[in-house]
């Protein structure tokens, strides 16, 4: 009996409780948060991770503020760590205002109210977009992703993975080739643990060995999540996609980006304007713990690159999916 | 004070000793092969990799072989594994065939003096093969390499790293992008450690971030080395080194092979007839001897990838720099 995976982010008896992603595969626990500091600090040191999740978990903090402050100016203050505690995905900022507004409007009950929806609707909307970017994938397809856009990334059910999910409950036995995504592992440490535990048949690879692989004719299609969509297309997200991208342009490799609407950005004109966090050099020069680079060694370290529109095939949101011109058809789907 | 890189493989009172590459860049130690097993295990288990140096090695293991053994039925016999060893670089069958053809013309003694002439050659041939390709380089050129192909992938001195090497000591100061290269970490492990020795400045990259530096400009030229280079030009060497010629195609940036004409193997016709040495899976679900994929998980782990001729810009060997068509200029090249 396969055991489920449980929410990434939930409330629990006046708590934010996150899945520690750090401890992933090895041991699935948790940690519980009792302030924004605490959220925030689990945000900043990849407890919890991945756009969608960090929109729920920004939502929560809010909710967490406000059942523990006393006035509305101590409630705001707390929250501007929280909104910039990452600066690339767009939903954390997002999900912390919006439950800002709610607290705003009608007070802390009604923050609460509005956190749990945010976190609802992730898993609706991730379904959708599930069902929808399925009919993308033929039977036996196979997948190559990248880092991890699964339940782990968002409250449940997943974005990519989503799409891999939806076909599989399709019947269409999808196959993974699934990049560990260096430095911080995210493929190897989570997608691999969710596929495991989904009983989707994957295979692990080196970062540096997809490109082998599609050479051999070995795969049938990319998709990966974002962490923004600009408005003309442009798509942040893990450092390497872009290249991957790149590499299926070159091998005639469709590159389907899996987005709910909330990740993609009308007000960000195109890649330009996104920030690209840069994080410490320690996660390139050390492994799991570990320095495997001599003493001193410098590293570069963006967490996130852009990918140019015009490499991306096709995005899918909880709408359908939408091609190029991607400013006209994203123009059309957004609320 | 800088310390010197000691030879990578020597002759040391009847034995073999190896840098022990495994251990890099935590301590400098070495391993000593008293019996051919033992050459053959320290190729295996990486103890020593990088095409030249591979050649050294099968050479001094012959000429071992012909020390310790009493008839030529059994110094035939006992390199038979040597000589397979390893699959992918054409040095090491090179280096057993020429030693054992010495032996077999004119005894132990002279298999000893021929090993010697591989390892004296690999230094003399790296020398000038850096010298030509460090005429490729501007001031300050910065210079993306995969893997080691440094001093320790030779007996010394190094081929792309020797580039980088001839480029510093004329006075060219360039900066090296340093892929870590997994799954190995030859890059942070090997690399890196090398240019600290050397003074030689450099930065660290997840190999999923190149792609990214490229894109902003920050790359001038990639230099790699190479473990077969077939008559047509395509060249076998690390994975990772194909999707960065993809990846240097995109991006208009030259990709440059380094690589003594030993490693140029006219008897291969091209890639297709390569042998790709599939790896232990564990190296991709591990790292540094820690597991980071979930057990259980399988991993595709090919170590090395073919990049068609087509995406190379130049081949520099010791004789000089030659361009496409290579089947034409490989041949004109060739002893």
């Amino acid at each position: 009996m396969r055991e489920p995976i449980p929410p990434t982010v939930e409330w629990r008896s006046g708590k934010v409780r996150l899945i520690d992603q750090r401890a992933l595969p090895g041991r699935l626990t948790f940690v519980e948060c009792s302030t924004v500091a605490e959220v925030v600090r689990a945000i900043r040191t990849l407890v919890v991770r991945g756009a969608p999740a960090l929109g729920a978990t920004g939502g929560y903090g809010v909710a967490l503020a406000a059942s523990r402050s006393r006035s509305p100016s101590a409630v705001h203050r707390g929250t501007g760590r929280l909104r910039d505690a990452r600066p690339t995905a767009v939903n954390l900022a997002r999900g912390v205002d919006r439950v800002l507004s709610a607290y705003d409007v009608a007070g802390t009950e009604a923050a609460l109210a509005e956190a749990h929806a945010i976190a609802d609707e992730d898993v609706a909307v991730n379904r959708a977009l599930g069902r929808h970017g399925a009919t993308l994938l033929g039977a036996g397809a196979r997948v190559l992703t990248h880092c991890n856009a699964g339940a782990l990334a968002c409250v449940g059910y997943g974005t990519a993975l989503g799409v891999v999910r939806a076909a599989a409950e399709a019947g269409k036995a999808p196959h993974v080739w699934v990049d560990e995504t260096r430095p911080v592992l995210q493929g190897a440490r989570l997608t691999a643990w969710e596929l495991d535990r989904l009983g989707i048949e994957h295979t692990l690879l080196a970062d540096a060995a997809a490109a082998s692989v599609m050479a051999a004719g070995e795969v049938d299609v990319v998709v990966v999540g974002a962490d923004r969509v600009a408005a003309n297309g442009d798509v942040a997200n893990k450092v390497g996609t872009y290249g991957l991208a790149v590499l299926a342009r070159h091998h005639d490799v469709p590159f389907v980006v899996a987005a709910p609407l909330v990740t993609v950005d009308l007000d960000t004109p195109d890649g330009t304007s996104i920030a690209i966090e840069e994080r410490d050099a320690a996660e390139v020069t050390h492994v799991a713990g570990s320095r495997t680079a001599p003493r001193g060694t410098r590293a570069r370290n963006p967490a996130f690159d852009v990918t140019p529109a015009d490499l991306v095939t096709a995005i899918v949101t909880e709408r359908g999916i939408v091609g190029p011109p991607f400013a006209d058809s994203l123009a059309a789907l957004a609320p």
